[in-house]
Order: structure tokens, then C-alpha cells, then sequence
């Protein structure tokens, strides 16, 4: 009998599906590429791209989920089974754009739910974990294909912080032999990785907030979830003044590796901006401003030597006025997004988890030491076959 | 570069470690067996087996975390932690006592916290799940070896109870090619696999109490977790008018598939049983002869045809006084323990996920639908490796 594993390891492209539900809890990206080759020598050709939102009801029960207060054990098994049916139903979705019947493989991040990569107290042992829920029995069932899934455990274990994967993806597909380059995630928060000649991952970190602040802000003054395009901020004008009390936040000033998140600005810093008065489209600007200066200051101080090129991807890469307000404050170095490179900055997420999906398949440790401080590269992810 | 899962697919024979915490949450069981060859040509050689209890916070905190009520995602999540260690430390002391450094493989059943087979509401969708705990991830790096783990979650999605799994150990093991054969389990419940000629499961179900009733009478009545070896049931005489009230549980005459548990068979039975007086030794003998004679009246009303002998594992079968009085229901049915055929009836369970893993590397689809109804052969387990 021909193990029916070993028809993943043959030679030669595959053409993988990579998921991905991020800790906004929005829903499902779902992308489609044919991958071939390995390391500094992978080539990615994207097939079909889709994101699907989760209902209502869905929404609340993950809500719920990842808080300690209002979870339990059974929310947990359950939304396990839920998000496995949600993720490769959606998978289908961006098979069938892509005109792909059968994949090869498929890749899935699952939903975190608990990350606490720092040792907390579990019956008297100091304990670090991480989990992530959406069954791959499931998505493997559905699809009839081998899924990779269970990324972070083994970085974890070794005791790195498991966090950040985007890394790997940067290095493999974005690296160059002969330049520095900076890649930066304009999401929630804006995050880069730092790849020197040869494509390397040299580190990676948290730079200060993007659309975590930009979107608070926008419902806070105009009861809309987004500031279009960043269309309001473009009407405005940064306060000096504010945007240098902004700056002086320590955050910014402490040497990576560091990451931050809700603690730092969230709803307190949202409130303490809009405490200061000002019309909307000002305090937009100012925030936007402080995302691109922020960023820039980053490169700047932390990136040696200094990139030939920052090439950006995440939902901010949408918001004109921020784009405007970050190449201003990179120049002369030169902003790009993903897709000058060939990739949508939207689906990058998603392809990122096809690729270690791949790249487990080829035998590759993805796991990266020097970003997330693991005694050595894990093999990250758990093979599940139909 | 040569795939680092290509060595476990390698022909000839591995030593496996199997692993297992069962619901009653009282430790780790870890056996070491040498397996060949595969389905009804399977050989086992037993080589180390250790079982380990939890200490008191750890028990308390997995009690916490089976209940709805008392449980939470963090604690998930860190017992997902504790559990991978807690599970690596003991495989490596029965490693050790096995003589053998570095095993081939380790099958981990882990520790459920839910399974839920019949269909739930969640979030507005009827949901079925099944959960274990015991990150694979890390027992993998602490003890160097590929795991095979997640036994459940391929027959659940497929529509199965994802239980019993102990039956495909049955018929590989103790499956005759000349005589229908009966494996009986002696746990807190007593259950049965039916092996008809040829040795492939037929059918899987639960006779009713045994440990269950006995350990909990025993608590009650002597003030001692456990009636050692049947001593004071042997004193006793079993109250005949009373076994027969007993027998009529509608349980017993309902036809398998079935299964039973603390619902019909915890304290609020033993409080009845105590309720009706007597001594404490002829009621310890009236709940050891109700165990064996619905053990026996199943395999007289379900079993054809009748088997050539019941082989019996499990914590009962240390219980002398069971023993005798399950032979005498049986009669002329002859009744064996594992051991007679070469399995210590503790380990069988332990052993039963040594063989699943050694088997997910054979590429053998062990999911039994015929037991648990599954709308086909799940491939069960998930490869993580080190």
C-alpha cells in the first residue's frame, strides 16, 4: 500500500490554500497560489483571493470565546467543529475563483484564542501557551485534500514567542541578494520585518498603531467604522504640538524586539486624543500622521543599514492619506505595496499560512529563532489527512 | 534535502510509545510495544509500561476544566501546555524503563475535556465536537520523536461517535480467523467488542457499571476508595430479589448500539443500593454479580453467534471476586484475561495509541464505521513532528 501521505512530498508545484482569521475576529481570507521551490529560491503565483465576514452570531460567540470571563470549555469544542465547516467553506469559495477543483494542500492559521507566550501560573507551574481553534479534520474532510495547521505550537515550545510568522513569507518571497528591505504590515498595528542582503529575517517588531487608532477615531467623530480611503484625515492638518506629545510615548523611543496593542492604544489613547479638541479632520491627520512618522522614526533608528526600499501590505495600504503621509516620511527611501511585487497586500495574510503549508511539505523548518527568540527553528505545523 | 517524515514511513518494525489520561482523571499512562506488520497481521511486543497519577492542583485543575462551568480558554489553553509536558515526562520514564532511548514514534490520545457526539447548539447552528488536550508540540521536542495525536476528530467529522477507538486494537490483536471472539473491558463502565470470525469488529457497546458502582459503594460503605481484590465482596452473598430490581434497568434489555455512564450508574444509584440495607459485604456482592451478569447477559442476547471465549482487560480484572463471578455467568463460555494472550490488561489502553499512531504511519485508515457509524473510515490522527 502506498501511504497516502506520500503523494504530498513528490516533487513539483503544488497549489495550496492558505487561511487565515485574524484577532479582529472580521472573518475568513481565504487564498489560492501555486507554490514551487523552497526558501530564498519559492515562487508564489496567486490563483484567487477571498474574504468572507462571519455572521453576527458567529462574531459574538468568538467574542466570547477568547475571553476568559465569558468562555468555557465547551464554547471552545464547539467553535472548534464551527470555524473548521466556516474555513473550508470558504476555502471552496476562493477554489472556485480560482478554477481550482482539488488542491493539493491546504494551509490553515485556525483563530487564535489564547496567546500567553510569557510563563502565567497553571496549578501551581509557570505556563506559557498558545491555542488556536477551526478543527482541520474538518477543512481536511470537506476539501479532500491534507491540511497544515497548529503553526505556533512549535515555536512556542521552544521557547520563542511564536509570534510573528509573517517573517518567513517576507524572507522567501520579498528578500533580495543584493539591497535591504524593510516589509511592513499596515494592520491594527503597524509591524515590519527586516530583511538584509540575502533575504534573511534579521528581526522583527512593532512600530506603533495604524488602523487600530484611525478606525476608533473615525467612529469616535464620525459614527462611521472607517475613514474611507482616508479621506477626512486628507481634508485635515496634523497639530504639531499634539503629534510631538504623541511621539514622546516610550513605546516608541524602546529598542526591538517589542510589540504592543489594545494596552497602548486603544480606547484610553482614542479618548485622550479626542480630549484635545480639534476639528475631525485635523485629529485624523494628526493620527495618521503619527502612524507614517512613527513607522519612518523606526526605520530610521532601528534599520541598519538603511533599506533600499519599505514595501507595505494590511488594510492600510487602502488609506490614501496615510500612504501619502508615510512616503513623505520615509523620502528618500522608496514605499512600495506587495503588488508592485506581484502579491495583494489584502490576501498576503492568507498566502502566508499556504506557504509554511508548503514549505512543511517540503521538509523546511519555518520557524525563525532570531525574530521570535526560539532556542532553534521549529518545524512548525500538523499534518491532518483526509 | 530528504523529508524528515520519510523516516517514518520506512518498512519493518517500530518501537511506538502510546500515551493516555482517561475521563476518570487520575494520570498518565505510557506504554512502550514494538509493532509489525498491520491490520490482522499486526504483532506487538510489549517492552516498558508506566502509570503515573496527577498530582492534586493538576487533577483539580483538569477537573475544573472538564465543567462547563468551571472552566475557561485560558485554562484550556495553559493545561494544553501543562498536559504536552506532564505527558513527555512520563513517556521518557517508561522509556527508560523499556531500555530504549529513542522511540520511533508516540501515539498521544491526550485528555478530553469535551465530547460531544450528538448535535448542540452553537451560535444558532447544531454543533457536534470532541476535544483533547496534550500539546503533541511538545511532547514531539521533549522527547524527539514524530507524534501522532487527535484520534477523534476524523470519525466525529464523519459523522461517527468517534468512539470506542479500543475496538480496531481488538481485532488486530486478538482477532481469530476460526472463532467469534468477545473483548470485554472492565473500566468504570464494562464494554464489548465483538469479534466475529476473521477478526474485524462488528460491534461495540457499553453492559453496564462495573468499577464505577463497586469504587463508589466501597467509598460509602468502608470509607476506602477501593474494595482491594473483591476481599469483602468474596465475604459477602448477593440479595437475589434485589440483583433482579436491579436487572430490570431498562439498560440492560435495550439493543447496541449503546452506551451508559454516571447518568444511570453514579451516586444517585449507589444512594438507591444503600438505601435498601444490608450488610456491607452482600452489597458489595450484589453490585459485583450485577456487573457480571449483565456483562453476561449481553454477550448471551447480543452476541451470535456465541464466542469461544471473553477476554477481559481493564482495572477489574485485579478484583478477584469479579473475576469469579463473571466466569460463573459466562460459563461455559470460557473467560481469559489479556494476559493470556500476551498483553498486561493495564496497558491495553495505552497500547491501543501506540497502535493507532504505528498504523496512521502504516497509511491504514483505522475508523471503524461499523461501530461508530461513521459515513466511512476516518484516517485518524495528525503528524506533528520534532
Amino acid at each position: 500500500m502506498t501511504h497516502p501521505a506520500l503523494a504530498l512530498f513528490r516533487p513539483g508545484p503544488r497549489v495550496v490554500v492558505g487561511l487565515m482569521s485574524g484577532t479582529s475576529l472580521d472573518g475568513v481570507d481565504a487564498a489560492v497560489v501555486r507554490l514551487d521551490g523552497s526558501g530564498a529560491a519559492l515562487s508564489a503565483e496567486p490563483l484567487g483571493f477571498v474574504s468572507e465576514p462571519y455572521d453576527d452570531a458567529l462574531r459574538a460567540a468568538l467574542a466570547a470565546c477568547v475571553e476568559t470571563e465569558t468562555s468555557d470549555v465547551r464554547l471552545v469544542s464547539q467553535l472548534h467543529t464551527r470555524l473548521g465547516e466556516r474555513f473550508a467553506a470558504v476555502a471552496r469559495r476562493a477554489l472556485d475563483a480560482a478554477g481550482v477543483d482539488a488542491p493539493d494542500l491546504v494551509g490553515s492559521h485556525g483563530q487564535t484564542v489564547q496567546h500567553v507566550p510569557e510563563p502565567e501560573d497553571c496549578a501551581g507551574v509557570p505556563t506559557r501557551s498558545t491555542l488556536q481553534i477551526g478543527s482541520p479534520a474538518v477543512i481536511a474532510a470537506r476539501l479532500g485534500a491534507p491540511v497544515v495547521a497548529d503553526f505556533r505550537a512549535g515555536d512556542l515550545t521552544l521557547g520563542g514567542q511564536a509570534a510573528p510568522l509573517a517573517p518567513y513569507l517576507d524572507g522567501a518571497l520579498f528578500g533580495s541578494a543584493a539591497e535591504t528591505r524593510v516589509l511592513l504590515n499596515l494592520g491594527g498595528i503597524a509591524n515590519l520585518t527586516v530583511l538584509p542582503a540575502g533575504g534573511r529575517p534579521s528581526a522583527a517588531f512593532d512600530t506603533g498603531p495604524a488602523n487600530m487608532v484611525l478606525d476608533a477615531l473615525a467612529l469616535r467623530l464620525t459614527g462611521r467604522p472607517v475613514d474611507e480611503g482616508g479621506a477626512l484625515a486628507a481634508q485635515g492638518a496634523p497639530d504639531e504640538a499634539l503629534l510631538a506629545d504623541l511621539l514622546a510615548h516610550p513605546f516608541f523611543a524602546a529598542p526591538p524586539p517589542k510589540s504592543t496593542g489594545r494596552e497602548d492604544f486603544g480606547a484610553a489613547f482614542v479618548e485622550r486624543l479626542v480630549g484635545r479638541g480639534g476639528a475631525p479632520a485635523d485629529l485624523l491627520a494628526t493620527a495618521t500622521a503619527l502612524s507614517a512618522r512613527s513607522v519612518a522614526a523606526a526605520v530610521r533608528r532601528f534599520v541598519r543599514p538603511a533599506p533600499a526600499r519599505v514595501i507595505a501590505s494590511g488594510g492600510g495600504v487602502h488609506n490614501a492619506a496615510l500612504v501619502a503621509a508615510l512616503a513623505a516620511a520615509l523620502a528618500p527611501i522608496p514605499l512600495e505595496t506587495t503588488a508592485a511585487h506581484g502579491l495583494d497586500p489584502d490576501a498576503k495574510e492568507a498566502v502566508l499560512f499556504a506557504v509554511l503549508a508548503h514549505e512543511w511539505a517540503e521538509g523546511v523548518r519555518t520557524g525563525l529563532p532570531a525574530v521570535t527568540g526560539a532556542s532553534r527553528a521549529a518545524f512548525q505545523g500538523s499534518l491532518t489527512l483526509p
